[in-house]
């Protein structure tokens, strides 16, 4: 069952865009039992689009085309599509009026140009557009099943789901698509792989295949289902592999880190206040992505000075002198201060050297301190995050984030400090 | 002078991977005078990796083919270009021996299943790889130069720059692309495309591009030279169109908006601090992703609550009550008192309705204020930004930025409250 897509338009032939409507709708096509076997991206020009879509038709069984669907003289889709099926396109009086009803409810009359919009391949099945202008197209021929639709994704994906995907599953032997996807964090990818691969080896109808991400590592276990079968073998799997690696598992269902956080706080009725030094505000931004999180999140300090870590969150000079700015000490320090200055129930805090410069033998760039304090204790944990500047902020914040969490695991909130 | 791009693998067939290599490898192709027509990206399936091939030999007159050279028995990238060009693959016994060198400086002994990272095809030259173990290759077959990469961007990339693009230069004819961008913010995309749309349509040989981002447009200016030529005319439009935008330029050199403003703070020897309620840090690590920021920001506070805007602030209880945290009045207090607390030459303020709840008629979800306090006055700006949550988030953030640079223009370190 090889699906393929083709995104027409020169604009992704430069060095500024890409094409992303292939992930959700490669997500989608598997869901119904497909795999994708080519992905092309092709000019706005009528010789290459027609050449692209000869191949296709000899090697696949699905093939969606993205975009072309406009009203301009760029716009080739429709036409080079008809060339290789030696169809005829024709104006249909019924998409015209809508069109023209559409722009009139936004008083506007309709420019004559967008009646190429309203262009019809002979045969084809018009799928209505219900958030731009261009209607869509399925088509086919010889068995093998052709989709037409427009690039903006917000018009190309409601019409995938709603009117594609049904049709490209009536195609389809019934296959379908089961998957799970596990989140990990604190662990290294080889170090999840060393102790997840004598589990998912054994399981050989289901792929496993490990993302590293910021902060994170995503397992993602999938599995085709012949018509009928239950993935419960997926379930056994999942379960295997989240008891063996334990609390490093935050997510069985693609919750974000953020979200998970802020969940548990909420269910303990804890706050949180931050003071960020390297990062600047990136775990704050983190922390407040989730919609709803004032009711945890209380605020903090941005303290890259010294003096600021001084004035806003109480650290003491002295401790700044003995220890450095970047220590364990300071760390603790910043969320003890943040926590009491904002009456949160815990503070959490980050100092590090993001570079490119500042680092040294003994603290080198990507050195990280997180600190956490509640009523009764406070810790700390270190790491050495590698990566360029904006990416030793970014996974410090999620590292601190994944410490937090530990912490609020930990029965009576505390957790040992870690260091690696 | 035709180019096309293939990628091998088959995890970006899947929803969670996109190949991206193809960007910066499309931006030197095109510096050397080549256009890409076609991007593919297909699986590690040797027939279809051959079925790319054989088109690509007929429509192009170079191929960059990336992915596939590891040890595994999934990578087939060297075995399909041999297959399709009917050569050998021979192991080279000095590539074998550079391996084991590199595995044994880092300690380990190469395992034998790298010796296939040593096959080369006949008649290729090898590519060295200063950043990984599989080497590249150069081939000519017919008059088509055919490279083959590594899938890693940091492996790709400069073996692209340093060893493919000069053989790519030398089959070309000559022609080179020359390129302008220019940043922009305050306007829309349509404002900015009616102000500069007479402008570039009396350049015709030049190719002018609009693009939206988060905060900011940009337009890319390019276009082919002849040999001997030079791009005066594209000097020449892109002064027109930095005269006709005005201020509302903030760069014709590529330099992002965070570079800019931090570069006029320095120059002022000014020091700015932040008080943020809906962005909650992201402004601050905005700011801070310039290197040697510290010069410039000393910090700030995250005052997501009102207790925090009150207590780290000054703001006054009775000023939100009067007016609400999302109002003028705060905003200008937050940005007053920010730059109190801390003794920075300005404070910059945001406080903001990021939703999805919290709108109303009156102050709808993306109403945003910005405050700018220095020592002699206090102004705020006014927008309504669209997006989600995340989205009005990080355009606040671009907002502010933009005021501050306009309050920095402004003689005296003062501009005129904009509202919109």
């Amino acid at each position: 069952m090889r699906a393929e897509i083709i995104a027409v338009g020169s604009e992704m032939l430069t060095p500024d865009n890409l094409d992303t409507n292939s992930l959700f709708i490669t997500e989608k096509l598997n869901e119904v039992g497909f795999q994708v076997h080519f992905k092309t991206v092709v000019g706005d020009d009528e010789q290459d689009i027609v050449g692209v879509l000869r191949s296709a038709l000899q090697r696949s069984r699905v093939i969606i085309v993205t975009g072309g669907l406009g009203p301009t003289e760029d716009d080739l889709t429709r036409r080079s599509v008809a060339a290789v099926l030696g169809r005829e396109v024709r104006i249909d009086a019924g998409i015209v009026e809508k069109l023209r009803q559409r722009f009139a409810s936004r008083g506007y009359s309709m420019p004559s140009i967008n009646e190429r919009q309203a262009e019809v391949i002979e045969g084809a099945e018009v799928l209505a557009n219900t958030t731009g202008t261009a209607p869509g197209m399925w088509l086919v021929e010889n068995g093998v099943g052709i989709a037409l639709l427009p690039g903006p994704p917000r018009e190309a994906r409601p019409m995938l789901e709603k009117s594609v995907i049904p049709r490209v599953a009536a195609l389809g032997n019934g296959r379908t698509l089961a998957r799970k996807t596990i989140h990990i964090t604190g662990w290294t990818e080889s170090e999840v792989d060393a102790r997840v691969a004598p589990i998912y080896r054994s399981y050989p109808n289901i792929q496993t295949t490990i993302l590293a991400g910021t902060g994170q590592i995503s397992l993602r276990l999938f599995r085709w289902l012949e018509p009928g079968e239950n993935p419960s073998d997926l379930d056994r799997l999942s379960a295997a592999i989240c008891d063996a690696l334990g609390s490093a598992v935050f997510s069985a269902s693609g919750e974000p880190l953020e979200e998970v956080v802020g969940r548990n706080l909420l269910k303990e009725q804890l706050t949180v206040a931050v003071a960020e030094s390297c990062t600047a505000g990136l775990l704050g931004a983190l922390i407040t992505r989730v919609p709803g999180s004032s009711a945890w999140f209380r605020g903090g300090a941005l303290c890259y000075s010294n003096e600021l870590k001084i004035s806003f969150c109480g650290v003491p000079e002295e401790l700044i002198a003995a220890h450095g700015a970047v220590s364990a000490e300071v760390a603790e320090a910043l969320a003890r201060g943040i926590r009491s200055r904002t009456g949160s129930s815990i503070g959490l805090s980050i100092t590090g050297i993001a570079g490119p410069a500042g680092g040294s033998a003994e603290k080198p760039v990507g050195l990280v301190y997180v600190g956490v304090a509640n009523d009764r204790c406070t810790i700390h944990a270190r790491r050495i995050v590698p990566g360029d500047r904006q990416t030793v902020r970014e996974r410090a914040a999620y590292f601190a984030l994944a410490i937090l969490r530990n912490f609020l695991l930990t029965p009576g909130g505390s957790a040992p400090s870690s260091s690696r």
